[in-house]
């Protein structure tokens, strides 16, 4: 994503920081729903909002992390993570299932993108890619439900979340090689990929089932 | 292994097929099971597969992986998904402890020379080597089942499993040192392996216990 | 630590060598509450000793690990556990939580200072330091606890742990900044962390609640 440079590199960091936010926000939910105490509460928000980027960089040895870079976004998962400790503190503030779905769907878009973007950079092959992306959005998730000890919502739930950014990869990597500038593929495949999530909620849509 | 260069080659690539296979049989076995959806099920199907090689890749910071050097991998797991998700649906389909037993004794076997011969090829001490061979072998059906939030199999059964790697390991390991051909090493202890935990299976041995 | 070349680099090393067989022996202790065979009990000793360091190192990118480069600790924690279950399977031995508290708080002060001076040695930034500290100390028992199949201890009881290495991580910073020899920041840091963690239990502070 070359041509991001100047308000294109804004949208894009500002995308991260909000998706980052709303990742952290449901690592802080699922920790109180699970009891954990402040500490659990930090870590957890942690390895929601940064558990997805930091396994993906392992797994394709980049370094430095996107939260070592940026120290910043450390201390504002801290203090993200304090403010939402007073919050539940001063009144009784039980966390849905429907707070976290909006951002949720965003972020889910938003770092499938970002994930299929860095693979390629690296000349990964495409379906490699796209399983980066889905890693990047997904396993944030995954790690806080282990974390947690629950069978990570998304391989469970029946309702289609890592399709949606399966989906999603593909047309940001069908827009590419279309050569469609690099800011279009990364917005319509956030649309697509948060949309379809969306619509999977409202609509009731269900993974097929089988047997046992 | 460098004198598996002709038809040895051929030989060592249908075995890490067939043992790829057979441990991402045990992940879609272990997830029908554990009543995950679709994504799920081909998630710990991946993991089963590669976690093992993967977290012994990370471990000793080998790129790219296998499954990333060969992409035709991540399809083939994708296809056997999907057929063995449509035979479930077809039928009543019941996986049984027994069915993946051979498949899993032979994937033991010969993940764990593999891994042994990776390290060794690294340059790493003989007990750190055997170690990586039964991380490759072993690891990834502990992560399946981590995934699963079921306490891995392999730490809680009580019968000989990572124990049989840790002999195929050594055995592996001697037979190197003693000027074996890489071909006879390899076929040794994969039938060692194997076979000491289908004898293990058989004979019913446990693992010593204790009080608690 | 430059300056530990000496008798410093001696203590530095049985510090290390005293801390590892500690939280090795808290990874026996809750494997055998939690039934594992031997192969489970070693795994999660394993990991209880080497998971907080090679944690670590995976995420900064840091070969060979500790454990490779003297592989004489995998024959050590080897032993450990042979002898442990020799123990238990000659007498009744109950684990009790108090056994395990005063070399856990040791390990959590030594390896708190070992990780901030790792990363700080990287030139990562401080606060991304204190971190790697705490993951140093803390996520070797948190991915003991994971592969129990329980929420982690250090996240849900309340009682203030990865707190104290928090604390002790800047104490150890900020003794450097202000040019204190490497051995006081050291002792002095472990002497916080631990001090702190053990009149935590003693005192029974409790992390602040809240409510769900």
């Amino acid at each position: 994503m070359e041509d991001l440079n100047t308000w294109g590199q804004w949208l894009r960091t500002g995308l991260e920081l909000a998706a980052t936010v709303a990742f952290a926000l449901s690592g802080v939910m699922i920790a109180a729903r699970s009891r954990l105490d402040a500490v659990g509460l930090v870590v957890v928000a942690f390895v929601a909002a940064f558990g997805g980027g930091t396994l993906r960089d392992l797994l394709l040895d980049v370094r430095p992390f996107f939260w070592v870079k940026n120290a910043v976004f450390v201390w504002g998962i801290l203090a993200l993570c304090v403010v939402a400790m007073l919050f539940m503190r001063q009144r009784h503030f039980a966390p849905t299932e429907r707070v976290i779905q909006l951002p949720d769907a965003l972020g889910l878009g938003l770092f499938t993108a970002v994930g299929v973007d860095l693979a390629l950079r690296q000349g990964l092959p495409n379906v490699v890619a796209v399983l980066m992306g889905i890693v990047t959005a997904v396993f944030g998730g995954v790690l806080r439900d282990i974390v947690c000890n629950e069978i990570p919502t998304a391989f469970r739930d029946h309702r289609p979340y890592a399709v949606c950014a399966f989906i999603g990869g593909w047309v940001f990597l069908g827009l590419l090689a279309v050569n469609a500038p690099d800011w279009i593929a990364l917005v319509a495949s956030v649309l697509v990929t948060a949309g379809l999530r969306l619509l999977a909620l409202w609509r009731n849509w269900r993974l097929p089932a089988w047997q046992v």
